[in-house]
């Protein structure tokens, strides 16, 4: 159930609403926008609690949702989320490029990507200091060292740190160090984690799962919102399907579906997504054509020796002339990058 | 197994290296490209025959082709293929838009879906006549009556028409007023329809079937390749996954993987590959962005009151304002439309 | 909507039923049961008609049905339908054997394999004439040569035939040497074919489509249904996953499911099904288990030489021990082998 | 790569090559059989090794293994792991049931299930205490109250305990109330889970990810069986797929292949693998016929006041109904229940 208010309702009418509702057992949320303030109010769905709200002078209307989510959907935050991060905003009208390497591997791999991405143009930097690999023997990321490299290239480039956390004891750790805390496709259904990531005050970058339907991706976001954290910023990253040749099938409708259901930002990871390099520039032009708030790609010194994810990993050459081929598209949907 | 003539090789050379090779056995396809003549040679792999052609003066050098489709391939052909229909050339530098009805229910219907389309830029009127369908009670289409009704629209507005065939026995009728004889996802194995196919010198638009691999769907092309037919354009329709929101899963990522297996020109069915009229325009500037050579769009002049497939349908409104947003995107990626 | 006659209604009785129903503009199809008449409704659903129906004192009930199959739902026909051939019965007490070759490959092969899966047990042989081949460089089957050796292996060793009809101009060809014709998995939804089943009177074993779900493998039936042939004998095969260790997954919970929403008996191919020869002895008894009426088991008297599906096929001796260890899993269900 | 000592190799001998391959930085696991003990060597392939060990008169022979799963695999380990609980084997002659509610409501209804299952037959019980939900906003179980309970109706009815752990910080906690720790299919790659249950000494119930291969599910139980705890049971729950009637596709083939692949013990849960109680029966007959070591089934005193998965839990009378009818099927695949 959300409760609309008028538009121009004062500060102390809110709050007599929000306190009676609280005093009949509800949870309470705001979305405050520029004309017009909802409560996303979270309980049990009652006709006559409805009927009382509706009575309330300074409320316009009651609505109940229908779909599952509901602090992550457009009816309860009707304008888009914009993100910010520093001088960065995620979801506005500029795009945002995230790059870097699969893995953090040493010091002088990540300085080399870091100063590329930046030069080409990216903002945030990716790279994994945990890593979650599918063998026990795989290397299994440099850890908390990992985040000291990361923190040190922050320092040194100004670009802005993405890295993934994978569970929630490590919460605070990764957050001292990363501007956006990612949560991989396998931890999109680790609700403990996500619990944790609702209590903080970072933007979380929240992958889709291997196999996870819309509804159960914005569903996992809503265990973030519900929490208290509204800074989400969902990734498409491909799904599971019978296709051999790419390793995942990126799901680009996502992206529209996405933007008419929820108000969050989306980006979409066509490194994953496709497994293959050479797949890597069409896709992501075709991405932000579908309307994603910007892109996450991996880039390499020498993806030849990469660690991990080499096949899929652009050269620092290749982002370049990549980068370069996206300000037509981003122009051609009113974007800039 | 591929021949690769010298370049310069002269016609009666050719002919020499053709004679040979089906004395011994083996059929024979020609693909001639603007410097080289390039010979496929379909049969039993034999290190001999490889060798005794390899010694010849006027060959090159012979190719062993390690995927399962040879004609279809990139290696037998490597120029793209540009398929000529009246002054109308698909897989060229211009975006070719296919645009229309889902099924020909009347006249009047088609002719003013018709004009509609022409009039917003569509180069071909896509309307079914025989329509496949999941229910036995449902509208099966206006067959040989739908056919009559796409010649006369065809006459009058000088849209070059595309419709699907449903069986081998239906192509020469079918081919006698379509310039584009369409094979439908549930068909892109029956195999009889592709033979006959192959015997037909008008081009086909091959879709994907619901659960194809892309190998499949290029071994379902190399049926009608091998029959002598060169002329197939792929339609990337959507696949079938988990995901219950879209009605398919259009898979963008197939578009840059046929360009670089395959030298035949694909196109894009966004009304089919997701379902849903909202997501169409994000998905046609998607797929151009991601290096398709055309789209094909459903179009309705009353959505509603379609007899199938109403809501994935544009109405004529919303299909002019897409073509007026595909120009930018086109102009991004070095086309025109 | 289904007309349930009262229990021992009369000829004449549901003939004026059926006579008033088609002036009305109605399709009709009957079912008799043991008790009762059930007469199938096949046209637009109207309120007053079934008023009018059910204010007729040899009606019992009119009864909406809400599935999208009707003559292949258990409303219509709520007991199991048996389906006869000669001296055998499919979907009765007794569970059949189907058994021999992927394709008919020459008159030796074909004996040798029948004679063995007799001994064993098998009342059915298997073998395709007609196959239908992902490449068109492929064995592509014997064709009518094929149909001939079946024919005459038939004679020999009386076992019942069934084989693959691949378009709808050789449903006649097959039907003379076949007892049960069968539609492969790619043809599931070839409407064309399925219709021209539905006019003759010959049992069609019914394969699931590779993404079929199985309301739509219902809804295919009832294509042959709503034509008159009543005989449809469904064979679950595997489906299209993102498993790659199986050819196919194979969906056991089918059987149970299609037994609770339809009358029809229901067998498994487990040779497809897994495509792996090791699995096909467990997976056969899984079947059985869980309530198949029948297996069809591919058989080669030497696999390692098969033209196809070499990998999937047991060979005579393999066959033998599995039937062997069948009996006990059919009684502990309540049936026999 | 695994070293195979000579049957009767002395325990001396087998210290004298595992502290040789521990100084060359190797990591050591032994597989002891009744004739022979098995050395699995973990960390970088080299050919030298393999010639050193080959030479050394205690070795039989060394062998490079060709799968990613090395511990799981059947090659270390050829016999069937059989895992000791108590007076219960898991993974022996005879079947284990393991019964229960989803979630364990309160101490009523959980006792009611607990002497119900126990009287049908089961030998042990589940219930959840940490429930993993898609809705932050649904039961999310009792959590640690859960976990007293369950305590409490192990020591009054005997039966052992199985229960899900949600991170790895709960596992030490667990592990005092439940006699098998049970990974859900969200946290099958839960890494620092994994790895935190690799240090215990308690049986592991490993349910296999929505979407995940068998290689996947194989590869999570190595990174428990890696750390040093080899008591690891399968358990098969139900794939997702493209088909809307079940809730997962339950692929009983993964049965027969995980038993040729590895040596660990698998059971089925069909409650979770179809969604439906009606097919529960059917599909643990299958499980068994197909070669399960046991069955995971949800039993609810009133299934439709449950406060979760009421629809596939079975009732105390079904649930007895069905054990009845395990007998046959267990003897006709020479096992017992």
């Amino acid at each position: 159930m959300i409760v609309v208010m008028n538009p121009g309702a004062e500060q102390k009418e809110i709050d007599r609403i929000t306190t009676k509702l609280k005093n009949m057992g509800y949870g309470v949320h705001l979305s405050t926008g520029e004309n017009r303030t909802v409560i996303g109010v979270i309980g049990q769905r009652r006709e006559e609690v409805a009927q009382t709200m509706e009575a309330m002078p300074e409320v316009e209307k009651v609505v109940f949702i229908s779909r599952p989510f509901k602090l992550a959907g457009r009816e309860f935050h009707p304008e888009n989320t914009v993100i910010k991060i520093g001088d960065l905003a995620v979801g506005g009208e500029e795009l945002v490029l995230m790059a870097g390497p699969c893995a953090v591997e040493n010091e002088e791999q990540l300085m080399e990507a870091a100063v590329a991405v930046k030069k080409a143009g990216a903002r945030v930097l990716r790279g994994g200091a945990f890593k979650p690999r599918t063998s026990p023997y795989s290397f299994q990321g440099l850890e908390k060292e990992g985040l000291r490299f990361l923190d040190q290239v922050r320092s040194k480039t100004g670009l802005y740190i993405v890295t993934e956390v994978m569970d929630q004891f490590t919460v605070a750790e990764v957050a001292e160090c990363a501007d956006i805390i990612q949560v991989g496709a396998r931890n999109m259904q680790n609700y403990y984690l996500l619990r944790e990531l609702g209590k903080i005050r970072k933007p979380v970058l929240l992958k889709r799962g291997l196999s996870a339907t819309i509804e159960e991706w914005l569903m996992a976001a809503e265990y973030i919102l519900s929490g208290g954290n509204y800074e989400v910023i969902l990734c498409e990253r491909g799904i599971r399907t019978f296709e051999p040749y790419t390793r995942n099938t990126l799901d680009l409708s996502a992206v529209p579906l996405v933007k008419q259901l929820s108000h969050l930002p989306i980006i979409v990871d066509p490194s994953h997504g496709t497994g293959i390099a050479e797949l890597v520039p069409c896709m992501s032009r075709a991405a932000l054509a579908a309307g994603a708030d910007g892109l996450m790609i991996e880039v390499h010194p020498n993806p030849q020796e990469a660690l991990s994810d080499g096949p899929q990993s652009l050269n620092p050459r290749q982002f370049k002339e990549l980068v370069g081929s996206l300000k037509g598209v981003a122009a051609s949907v009113g974007r800039t990058i």
